[in-house]
């Protein structure tokens, strides 16, 4: 079986993309980060989904993002927006952390001797974030092509971004025929710590949008 | 002033590329790394030098790549070579150990509103760890220009690699030149807590002789 590296958050989107990396035959190595993140349940999330939907081992990365700061998700003095999805880089925006993210997933998956890796990220809905773009996807797995010792011994790397394209309503489509429990995962950037979302940030709001386009009864839990 | 993230090991190419970002009249902020790497006394001596050298603020990152492992500078089972600089990747390589860093370097220059990097790289004495190549430091630079949300603002981001090109003499010769303190620098991968250099390692062995290709008095205490 191909070994394969899977960022999971403990949101919707990375929960079916450790589904669809499971239903493609790979043994996957779960990584989470706790960078000091304000929704503290999603590490939680994350924990179970990796039990749950089957893991050969899950790593949980500790490094602290609140030293830089300047975003919403990391820093106290950034109020996080209520008012609804705006155009343009929302405030949640956390500089640069897909590229920290993916980098400590490539130095995992150089040990591991695997060359794939699963990332959730998804050009539709989050149209505002720079790092989750296909170019920028395309522009890390090139750089990663040249920065490991796997990669001079012609080991390709392989970033995977299998929601890019899709809406919000179609990866839950997805998930739900791979049988993704979503009343585990949680989206929101203000959930408490039991896991009960605000449904009034950003994230809340694409992810009920989404139950409700893909006609699947939504199992958040909100306030 | 224009601000520059340095990335600052401790070592002497670190230094030299400090004091070289501080001659060309930058406001720097330095960052290491405390990844759990053996030789402790490198931490301790990018303090000193951030602080002698002057920065505005330093910065040590924690994250812990000892879980990782897969480098003799991480992993207790690898062990140190001792018996001369061999041809190819040795295993001090820390995997994607640069990407982090750079990665790290990244957001924090994003959140200083910086569009300049600094890292110690070296082609020419380290020609064995692939992520010390000039393509290398290319792809990351493109790829971090997609990266951020001051990429999508036409706020370039700029890796620079002064280093690049330059032997280990070379080096030294342009840090005397800047009045870098060799003697505070810690190059060796097993150093003990006070900084005192084993002689025997990869890096003591290039160190040694880069002072005597440069013709400049080794201020280096071995053990």
């Amino acid at each position: 079986m191909t070994k394969a590296v899977v960022l999971l958050s403990g949101g919707l989107d990375s929960a079916t993309i450790l589904a669809i990396a499971r239903d493609k035959g790979y043994q996957c190595y779960a990584m989470s980060l706790d960078y000091g993140q304000k929704n503290r349940s999603e590490l939680i999330a994350a924990r179970y989904l990796a039990q749950e939907i089957g893991v050969l081992k899950h790593q949980i990365i500790n490094i602290d993002l609140t030293v830089f700061g300047g975003s919403a998700l990391t820093d106290d003095s950034v109020a996080m927006p209520v008012e609804g999805v705006k155009e343009g880089i929302p405030v949640t925006y956390v500089p640069a952390r897909n590229t920290i993210m993916l980098s400590l997933a490539l130095s995992w998956a150089e040990v591991l001797g695997s060359g794939d890796v699963f990332i959730g990220v998804n050009a539709v809905d989050y149209s505002g974030y720079p790092d989750c773009r296909p170019e920028y996807i395309e522009a890390f797995e090139r750089m990663a092509n040249l920065a490991t010792k796997a990669s001079t011994q012609n080991k390709k790397l392989n970033i995977h971004a299998p929601l890019m394209n899709l809406s919000k309503a179609e990866i839950i489509q997805k998930g739900k025929l791979l049988d993704v429990d979503y009343g585990m995962t949680v989206s929101c950037y203000q959930a408490n710590e039991e896991g009960v979302a605000c449904g009034l940030c950003d994230s809340c709001r694409l992810r009920r949008a989404g139950f409700k386009a893909a006609r699947v009864p939504d199992p958040t839990r909100y306030r």
